[in-house]
């Protein structure tokens, strides 16, 4: 997979790059993260790159040019399965969107910032928008990492241990059941005894009791169903 | 407002918060972040943090001495008005938690990681367990990150402009209208007249027209209430 992250403060993602899982998928060779800065696009002697809104208002609003300039040479290089652009107002990000972005090949990403990106910039490429939650970050960029990660941690191979991501909430619609780890008793809390039985079909049916009695307290919508 | 935030990869948030509106944030001694690394509060010769899960299974899990020493330690220090922890079957973040969480003083954040923390820690510690969408990440660094960026955005005097976060999208419900900027017109396509007619009162009109029309396509779900 390869990913290309147009963003107009690059530098605010270098350490999740170089640190996290991304990383290691980098490593491995199985993914390939590029991110280009939007100012080295810009327009004229001050390499402009956003400007205030028609109409009037509070914010800048990116322009056209530089990122159609960026997105139409990655375009003549390869062909790209999905463009995305990262608002509040695009659809909502969940796991089974994530499933489905982990199959495609090139994907870029485009970060929204200040107030957004020039309306036609999102008619004439955008082949999804996507938003990570109802709430308003100052960019674009959080959202790029949350999706490149929750995506780049699905390829095969990128996680230690093959059967960890199948067994995370929302992969089969509930969420995770409670985990515990050494000491046994810890200031006069135990661990449920069920967990040091032994018994691998009882400590079974207790996750998978927990997971259901959990996602009905904490998330019934889940278990409506799709 | 002071944030702690405990994690076990530090380094994968560097850059954010050295780069981000959160610096402006700190750099103007509104807000005050401070990052606790996990393994500086591990257990024994080897800094253990983390350990295999009682009952099996794959992945691994946050033991609770070191956090549990951190927390402790912070406790002793001031009082906090929340100790959230990111998971993904917390509460869904949004803007509401969002604004609520900006009136906060101190705050501390735990970060999940792995499988994630001995729910003991939980139960003890925790009041507040923070989603940021339904997906899965590998860590609950990029949660922190995103929950720190949507909380310090909000605090008076952070953004540049005061009102530009009173018309972001959520705020009323709404998504936020279309923006545009120069040119005028683009390869054919020009801007919504009206949005160079100079008539304020009509432009504030088909802004809120589109923000109804877009809320209404897109996400219904706001409009309904709650």
């Amino acid at each position: 997979m390869r990913l290309d992250i147009i963003t107009a403060v690059p530098e605010l993602l270098e350490s999740f790059f170089q640190n996290s899982i991304v990383k290691r998928a980098q490593d491995k060779q199985l993914a390939e993260i590029h991110l280009h800065n939007l100012h080295d696009y810009g327009i004229g002697k001050y390499k402009q790159i956003d400007d205030y809104p028609f109409g009037g208002g509070a914010g800048m609003v990116l322009m056209i040019e530089p990122i159609a300039q960026i997105i139409r040479q990655l375009q003549a290089e390869r062909t790209y399965d999905e463009i995305i652009y990262t608002a509040p107002d695009g659809g909502r990000f969940d796991q089974k969107t994530a499933n489905k972005l982990s199959l495609a090949g090139n994907i870029i990403i485009l970060c929204g910032h200040y107030k957004g990106v020039d309306e036609r910039i999102r008619e004439t490429f955008i082949t999804r928008e996507i938003s990570i939650g109802d709430y308003v970050l100052s960019g674009g960029e959080l959202a790029a990492a949350v999706i490149s990660d929750a995506i780049i941690r699905l390829l095969p191979g990128v996680l230690g241990d093959e059967t960890s991501a199948l067994t995370d909430s929302f992969q089969d619609n509930l969420l995770a059941p409670p985990v515990y780890t050494r000491p046994s008793e810890w200031e006069g809390q135990p661990v449920p005894p069920v967990l040091l039985s032994g018994h691998d079909a009882k400590i079974q049916d207790w996750r998978y009791e927990q997971s259901v009695e959990r996602t009905r307290e904490r998330r019934p919508d889940l278990l409506g169903g799709e």
